[in-house]
This record gives C-alpha cells, sequence and structure tokens, in this order.
C-alpha cells in the first residue's frame, strides 16, 4: 500500500467550507448587483502576466512578496498581486476596442506573499470598481455613492467614509515649503489613527527640520465641526480658492441632493499614503469597528496607464478588501451562516421508492423549489441530523401508501408543524409562500 | 522619458472584454442557480498547491503541463490543474467537518501549459459538481439529471447525454479473456468517435493478438435500437444481470418517471479512457455541433481520497468545460451579447446641472431602475454612440427648464419615442414595465 499524503493547505492559504463560501458568495452577488445598477461592467484578467508589467512601477517591498516564477517556456512570470496594475495594462491593450469613460468591475483573487497573521492572508479576494478616461465631479461622486450603496446592500450601514484632496493638500504643503519633503509627509501623516499626532509632530520635525511647518501641518490635518467649515478653514491655509477645493464642493452638493452626506467625512488626514493619487481620497471605516482599519479605499488618479502607453486616462475607483470586511462582520456577529439554499429535503424511508422520490423532486423543482433526495434510506436520525445543518424550512415524507394516493406529508422542520396529504401544487405554493 | 512596456497578455491566456465576460457571468450565474436547486453547496480550495498533493497520482503528461515553482519559502508548489484533486484533498483534511453524503460545486479557474490551439487554453473554467459519501443509483440520478437541467437553463436544449458503465464493460472483458489489457481497451475503445471502427478493430487486434476478441469488443460497443435493447445486448455479452446492469435500469427507471429520458442514449463505447472511473461514466454532446467534443462529462468513482486518508469516499460528478461549450455556443450563434446591465442613461447636456442629474440617478435607484449618468457634457452624438454599444433600452434627457419643473424626457432608443412631462414614479414604472 503507498503511503498517505497529509492533506494540508500552504501557510497562509485557506480553505473555504460551505457555510464560508455561501456567506462570501452572497456577498459578492449583492456587491456585483451594486456595481451593475450603477453602470459597471464586468472585465477578467489572466492571474499569470509578465513579471515585467507587474512588477515595472513597484517599490521593493511588493517585489518580495510577488510569486514570480520562470514558466515551462522560460518566460519570467508573476501572479497578480492586485487588479489595478492589470487593469492599467487591459486598459492600454484594449483601448481602441473600449468606449470611455469606461467603467468597470473586477472581483478577484490577488496573491501577495505576505507574512500571514491575524485577518492576513497570501491569497484573497479584491473587489474593484473604477472609471477611467473622466476627470469629472460626477465620476467622483459616481464611485463616493456607489462605495456606500454596495456597503449598504450588504447590510453595513453604520459606515463613515473618510475623504480629502491630494491637491488642496500639495498646494498647501508648496506654500508653507514642504513640497521637496512632501512624500515623506504623506507616509507620516498617513500613519496618524495609528500613531497618534504626538509621534506625528515629532517625524515631521525630523523630517522637516524645523517646528514650525510640522505644527501647521498638524493644524491642516485636523478637522472642524463640519465638511463645509473643513473645507473653508483647509482651503484658506492652501492659499484660497481653485479648481480642488471647487471639486470638494460639487461633489460634496451631489451628496447633499441626493441626502447621504451624512456617511462622508472631510478629514484632511488621509493621504493614502505613498500611492498614485492625484486627486479625491478616501477609505472607510466601520463605525463599530474602526480599529480593523479601511474597508474600502481607493481615489482619483490622473495617468492610469502611463507605463503602457502614450495618452493619459484619468481615473477614479475604489476597491473593497473583501476578507477583512468579512473578518469585520463576524467580528461583529452580523454575518448570517447558512447551510445550504434548499427550500426542503425529500427523506427516504424506503429505497424502493427512490424513483417516485426523484420524480416528486423533479415536479417539485419545475415549480420554482430547490428540494434534494437523500440518495439512501439511513435511519430518520440521522437524516434529521443532516438537515438540521443544511438549514432547509420544509421536510417532505412519502410513505409506500402516500406514494400510491400520489400524495405526500409536509413538515416545517422549525416549528415541527405536519400537513398531511399534499400534492404537487399545494407544497410548492406553501413553501415559496404564494 | 522611461520606455513604454508593450502590453500584452501571455500566450495561451486571454483577457475578456465586458461583452464577453458578461456573457461568461451570465452563464455561470445561471448553472449556480441550477446546481443549488439540486441541493449543491460551493466551496473554495487555494488557486496554489504543495505539488506533492497535485502530481502524486497524475502521468506524466499532467507533469509536464503543470505551472509549478520554488515559493520564497522554498517550498515545492503549483497552480492546480483540476478542480477534482483539490477536492480529494479538501474532503480528507475536512472529514469530520463535512457532514455525508456531501455535495458540493467548485466553479473556478485551473491551468495547464498545453500548446495553444483552437479553442485550447492555458487558463480556463471549469464548473464541478458532485456528491460524495453516496453509492446509489439516486445519486448518480441526480448528477445525470442536472447535467440536463444545467445545459437546458443556459438555453443549450439541444443535447445528448451519452452513458455508459465501466462495471459491465470490464466484466465482459473478463468473459472474453481481456481483462488484462482492460486499459489499452478503454483508450483504444475511448476514440471510436474520433477515429472511426475500422481503426479502432485494427489497434484493438494488435493488443490483443487475436481478430476474433477484437471483433467482440466491436459488437460490444456498437448501441441498439434502443437503451433498453441496448441494455439487454451488453447484460447478455457480459455474463447476465447482475448489480451494475440493475443499476443501469434503476437510473433509466428514475429518468423515465422524471420525462426526460429522451435525453440518454446507452453507448456501451463510451469510456472515459484511463480516467479513474468505476461505475456509470457519461459525456454530452451538442446535438447541432457534436464535433467540438463532449463538454460535460464525468462519472462514478469507488475512492475519491485514497491518497489522503484511508476511509473509501465513494462519489460520482460531472464538470462543465465552460470554455469550450461558449466556443461552441458561439458557432451555433446562440449567444447574445449584451453590453451592460444598464435600463437606462441620463444624458449630460449642461454641466451646470450635473447636480440634479446625479439625484434623479440615486432617486431611479432607489426604485430598482440601473441607471448611470453620462459624467462629461460631450456631444449628443457621441454620448449617444455610447450607450448603443451599451445596449440599454431607456434615455432620459432633462433640460434647465425641465430640472426646474421636477420633469425630464424618457426617450426609448430602439423605438425613438420620447415621453415629456415624465417625473421618476411614472418613469420607473414604464422601465421596469409595471
Amino acid at each position: 500500500m503507498e503511503t498517505l499524503i497529509q492533506p494540508k493547505v500552504l501557510k497562509g492559504f485557506r480553505d473555504f467550507l460551505p457555510q464560508q463560501e455561501i456567506l462570501r458568495s452572497d456577498l459578492i452577488e449583492k456587491l456585483t448587483k451594486t456595481y451593475r445598477s450603477y453602470g459597471f461592467v464586468p472585465i477578467d484578467t489572466p492571474v499569470l502576466e509578465y513579471t515585467e508589467i507587474l512588477l515595472r512601477k513597484s517599490n521593493g517591498e511588493t517585489e518580495k512578496q510577488v510569486f514570480r516564477f520562470e514558466d515551462n517556456g522560460g518566460r519570467d512570470v508573476a501572479m497578480r498581486f492586485d487588479l489595478t496594475v492589470p487593469f492599467a495594462r487591459f486598459t492600454a491593450e484594449h483601448k481602441d476596442e473600449l468606449y470611455f469613460p469606461f467603467k468597470r468591475y473586477h472581483i478577484a483573487k490577488v496573491w501577495r506573499g505576505e507574512k500571514p497573521q491575524a485577518g492576513r492572508y497570501r491569497e484573497f479576494v479584491q473587489c474593484d470598481f473604477d472609471t477611467v478616461g473622466s476627470d469629472s465631479a460626477s465620476s467622483d461622486f459616481d464611485i463616493l455613492s456607489l462605495m456606500k450603496s454596495a456597503l449598504n446592500e450588504i447590510g453595513v450601514s453604520k459606515v463613515t467614509i473618510r475623504m480629502n484632496h491630494r491637491g488642496i493638500f500639495n498646494r498647501f504643503l508648496a506654500k508653507i515649503g514642504a513640497s521637496e519633503k512632501s512624500e515623506d509627509v504623506l507616509r507620516i501623516v498617513d500613519k496618524i489613527a495609528k500613531v497618534g499626532s504626538e509621534e506625528v509632530k515629532k517625524e515631521l520635525t525630523e523630517v522637516l527640520g524645523n517646528e514650525e511647518s510640522a505644527g501647521l501641518i498638524l493644524e491642516y490635518i485636523v478637522p472642524e465641526k463640519d465638511f463645509d467649515s473643513t473645507l473653508s478653514h483647509i482651503e484658506k491655509l492652501a492659499g484660497g480658492p481653485a479648481e480642488d477645493t471647487q471639486r470638494m464642493k460639487d461633489i460634496y452638493e451631489m451628496m447633499k441632493a441626493s441626502g447621504i452626506e451624512n456617511t462622508y467625512v472631510l478629514d484632511p488626514s488621509i493621504t493614502r499614503g505613498l500611492d498614485y493619487y492625484t486627486g479625491v481620497v478616501y477609505e472607510t471605516f466601520l463605525n463599530d469597528l474602526p480599529s480593523i482599519g479601511s474597508v474600502c479605499s481607493g481615489g482619483r488618479y490622473d495617468n492610469l496607464a502611463g507605463l503602457y502607453m502614450k495618452d493619459k486616462v484619468p481615473g477614479v475607483g475604489a476597491s473593497i478588501g473583501l476578507d477583512r470586511l468579512i473578518a469585520g462582520l463576524e467580528q461583529l456577529g452580523v454575518t448570517e451562516a447558512k447551510g445550504s439554499y434548499l427550500d426542503a429535503e425529500i427523506y427516504n424511508l424506503d429505497s424502493s421508492l427512490a424513483i417516485q422520490y426523484q420524480k416528486l423532486a423533479s415536479e417539485l423543482r419545475s415549480k420554482g423549489v430547490a428540494v434534494e433526495v437523500c440518495p439512501d434510506a439511513k435511519k430518520i436520525g440521522q437524516q434529521y441530523a443532516v438537515t438540521d445543518k443544511k438549514g432547509m424550512t420544509w421536510g417532505i415524507i412519502m410513505s409506500k401508501e402516500d406514494s400510491e394516493k400520489g400524495t405526500f406529508i409536509l413538515k416545517n422542520l422549525k416549528t415541527r408543524e405536519q400537513t398531511v396529504d399534499m400534492n404537487v401544487e399545494k407544497a410548492a405554493a406553501v413553501i415559496l409562500k404564494k
């Protein structure tokens, strides 16, 4: 006999059992429905790409994390580590087949060989949506509004979307003479929620070499009491009105007109660190669990596909980190664990009736009932134990006498109520509550 | 300026543009719905696994095709080349968390470094469904019935499912003294649709060393006029009734009771070659395009997870080759190319009305209308050109006067009919045909 192989998955990778996968599918289906209702369309790209395409612009951290190898044809290939770089390559490659503005969503796995830790995996799902080819307040607003709608659709209504504008911040940094250090400043300011303002001030002072500028930056990044007053405050500090502040006003007007403004906070400390954003940027926090960090982030960029084509394609988008979001929802206890998609189970009391059971199942399915037959005539207790785990409401019991009459017993498995002499029409009506 | 990188995908890999991806999503959603209505539940497994787990039982062909490498932690890993081996590993690893019979579906990408040719790709989608933990006619029938239902659901009604039983064939081979050569015989017989009976007879004669046995095998594999007479024929040649022929009779009775028997043909030449099947086996052909080969195949096996655990888990399942099926449907011209999921477009005639357009979009969405706003006030002709490609039926035109009155024009983009003085309630009712 051959030795058995220990069945196990790789470190940082996971199996999804039915309950977890049903939950994930439910969320993805609801997100998809919402994305579509805003006019976003799906695309797909390969999991493997030329390493040169994926890694050209990345920093050293990404390079260390990527799953990269030489394929059998001697090509240097890598598994995608996000959905943005492949989208940039896709846009450049197909620019003549697409129409602009182009609004795409892409929900798919990405891979990063990160050090596994709580809530961090090497294989995880991103849910991206972007509009490219328009630099308008309307397309900024589309993304921000869709973020809220998508999260609401999956039952997450208590969220705060914290937004900011990189352009205003850059004007302000120029004004105080800190432009040359802007990358460092963005990186330090981005950490304020984690490390606190004392530490940020200390690090800013070190980088800028003077405490006064550090103090000004701290003054800039602390929000005022509401959106309008924060906007006035940073507008003044940045040198007065300009296109960037007008953009924020237009977006906020659209939010008010749609009655959704309460979800959004203007927070000048949101910078998205060293990312490639140039306009509005945002992060989303669960009000009841801000500590897990942003569950949906993004912003506006002015040149998506610059590495692959000469034309500049501006765009705006966001990404929902599904795994972090699910971890958050599970911590909050708001996920509903479903064991199957079944409405009803036909119990197997007598294997000689298997043909009748299957006939009944096929008739019920033709009425729209999701139903299965227990394939083996096990003890009824064992059959009940399995249906308990599957969580359907209805059980169907058909004896030999029943089958000769063309009837069966319909049992509500939650209330234990039974109705005898049921037929397909009546049972389908009860099960589908018609 | 940096040099541009040529944007291109790897050989044998593909991008999916929105129309193609919408088609694929539509088919997957319909398949999923059907799988669920039979009580199958989803699982997921990692794309990367230990090479030892994936390749232990494979033949040399698979080994040459697999994408395999050493990860940064020095592990020998590979990308899955099917969904069956990961399912076997999954079943062994989680046997104490699952309940049996366990019915799972898994729709996901797999990778094989095959020589790219028409209809063959290195990255493709498989749609698997299996029941493990039951050796019953009822679970065989479930799979066969679901194959038909799933294909019907996606609009493929003209199909023939050709089925056979490995056990009966093995009894027959034993009877004629050809058991020792059974692997060769299965491999040769499997090619009959491709190479014809003359060539099969020639090869069988060579392998068996005598023409008489070859002649008997050819007699065995040619179907009679209908299911029952073919079954009688092979039953007699195999030595009379046994469990295997009774199984075929039970399955066929279930088909007749459900009124679906006309889709199934008992074809003793179907063997599934060298696969690990032990019971019923089947392949599915499009009646109008048999030449593309089987679009859904599978069968019963008696020991799914034998490499990873001591308990024997019998099972039965099938897999739809989605990419081959789509290629077939496209050849037959029965696919419908949809450009978006939108019901309506709000045209942008005046950028100063952007806030009103977005307000209207948000109100229409709250009524269930999928609608987007053109973000930029381009020429109306350009806006029409884009909506043409997206294929929605309704256009909304709102002038400054309209917006002051709270009304707009609803235009049927197919018939060119316009209705003035529309409001949200009325337009939603028309668009959603209530």
